[in-house]
């Protein structure tokens, strides 16, 4: 589906496993409308897809806009994906199994749908808006429950042939390490990933040795968060702050090897961990890459922090489908 | 430099740390002539530059026609590179530094020249007229010296801001591991290139556990070449293939996480260690990807030997700068 009109509405959707949200843009990427509201996943996948029309729904109201006004849709979504039929194949978190989110979208709202990995599209969305602007080459590293990472090079997402790729939290750091939840063992996620941390930190508490982080959120690994392992630092569990150090030196250290291979301008780091601890994070990840990445990449090579928060999804998702639209 | 012209004739050339070759290519890549010669670095940046030039005539002389009926001039040469400007920076085997290759071609042949590394033109090459043609994203690794990488994504070589990238030999594969030409530890190139393959198999030697090793080169690395290591093996030696099995393995490992990032749907394995024991490199490299890398990723993925040998760096090259002349 394409059309040739001039496009003055473009609606990004980021579809998480907590939380959605659809955000209506104008031509110039400002936004018009949004509104988010609980995925719910558990009640299944009709119901979830039930709240996504919803959601579009809401957001357009609140834009004072139809969706006939729409150019396009972007979603943002767990994968793996078939990107070009538009399919999600699996999301766990949603229980899903091939769910043709394209074509339910484009047929009822008529309008062309494009859906992206969540971790492309927030990318995306900081190479055309935010930390990562005109940059040759950009890469995306999300820690979070898992690590995600994506590249935009010279404007564009690298892709595999049917789904996403830069699967950087299965990037092997050890050769006998922890049983990862890909099979694999050893990958970086095990090591770097929210859970990892999570699971460290749980295990210091236990032993005594994270008194403020025992005190504020026991050792369910549910309840340590990107948010209070921060706190836990700031109210003076020094462990906490070195296990937290160890896996962005990690992650970094993971990332100068990617660096080698892909020689990008700008390295952002986004998502949960980072926004609660930027500093950390950039400190450890610079210091890493800096001297683990070959000298020539190294020249110029700036490590950020993401600028967008919970935007840059929305915003990304809107901005490829507008590409695709127009294309 | 761009002509308008259209195009009859197109030359390749490789300059290699121990010899040089070019070849004329018509307008269907069929080779209508070439010459080759030794390198002799030693002697220097100003002779080896004049016998680039002679090689050049030398190829037009055999191909019969005139430097004005190029196309343009690619030469595939060792790195770092200055890609726009066509300024090899550093080439420590031919004495080398900021040798302005493009300009000096283009002055004496009046022909657009495009330079670019030897990987990435031996990739090219296989992309455009060998065992990688039609990918839509190859990737090419050469153990060799050194292990070289290289991709071509879409139909375009991925590359640096300056120079190439894809320093697949410097994905670190051990934490605490050999030291690397690089400054660090646990390269890839630590284990699996042929140096380390060498240094590994003359140590065997000189223990006594690979006789046939010892009579045929001795304990020297710089005797023990990719085809001695075979007819060792050939001729019983079978510690030697273990070590070429486990250097094959390791590679094998590290494309794994390659392959997770970009998800390529061929990998090309080509130079002088393949060429001389395809059947091990490619069962090895073909299992620990098969094993290693995540499972949307290996699905239709293919591991293949080169096809083009010699000629893949000289037709990449070719090809690389009829396609920079005619943008």
């Amino acid at each position: 589906m394409a059309t040739k009109k001039k496009y003055e509405y473009w609606m990004g959707f980021d579809l998480g496993g907590t939380k959605m949200m659809a955000t209506v843009f104008d031509a110039k990427f400002k936004i018009k409308g949004f509104h988010r509201t609980k995925t719910k996943g558990h009640e299944g996948a009709k119901e979830v897809l039930a709240r996504m029309l919803e959601t579009i729904e809401e957001a357009l109201g609140q834009a004072r806009i139809q969706a006939s006004e729409l150019g396009a849709i972007g979603v943002g979504c767990p994968g793996p994906l078939d990107l070009d039929r538009g399919i999600i194949l699996h999301a766990p978190n949603l229980g899903w199994r091939n769910v043709h989110l394209k074509d339910t979208l484009e047929r009822v709202f008529h309008c062309p749908t494009t859906i992206a990995n969540d971790v492309d599209v927030g990318t995306f969305g900081e190479y055309r808006f935010g930390a990562a602007q005109g940059a040759r080459c950009a890469l995306g590293v999300f820690p979070g429950t898992g690590i995600g990472g994506a590249c935009v090079y010279e404007g564009h997402l690298l892709r595999g042939t049917i789904g996403s790729c830069m699967e950087i939290g299965h990037i092997k750091i050890q050769a006998e390490g922890r049983l990862c939840g890909c099979g694999q063992r050893g990958c970086l996620e095990t090591t770097a990933s929210r859970l990892a941390i999570s699971a460290d930190a749980a295990a210091a508490a236990y032993r005594g040795e994270a008194p403020h982080l025992l005190k504020l959120a026991g050792t369910d690994l549910r309840q340590i968060k990107s948010g209070v392992l921060a706190r836990a630092i700031d109210e003076g569990d020094k462990v906490v702050e070195v296990i937290v150090r160890n896996a962005a030196h990690q992650l970094g250290a993971a990332m100068a090897g990617v660096v080698n291979l892909l020689a990008p301008d700008v390295v952002v780091l986004g998502g949960g961990l980072v926004e609660a601890m930027p500093e950390i994070y950039l400190q450890e990840v610079r210091s890493a890459v800096q001297s683990l990445s070959m000298k020539p990449f190294v020249k110029g090579l700036k490590v950020v922090a993401a600028r967008l928060g919970d935007n840059a999804g929305v915003m990304g998702a809107a901005a490829l489908a507008a590409e695709a639209a127009v294309k």
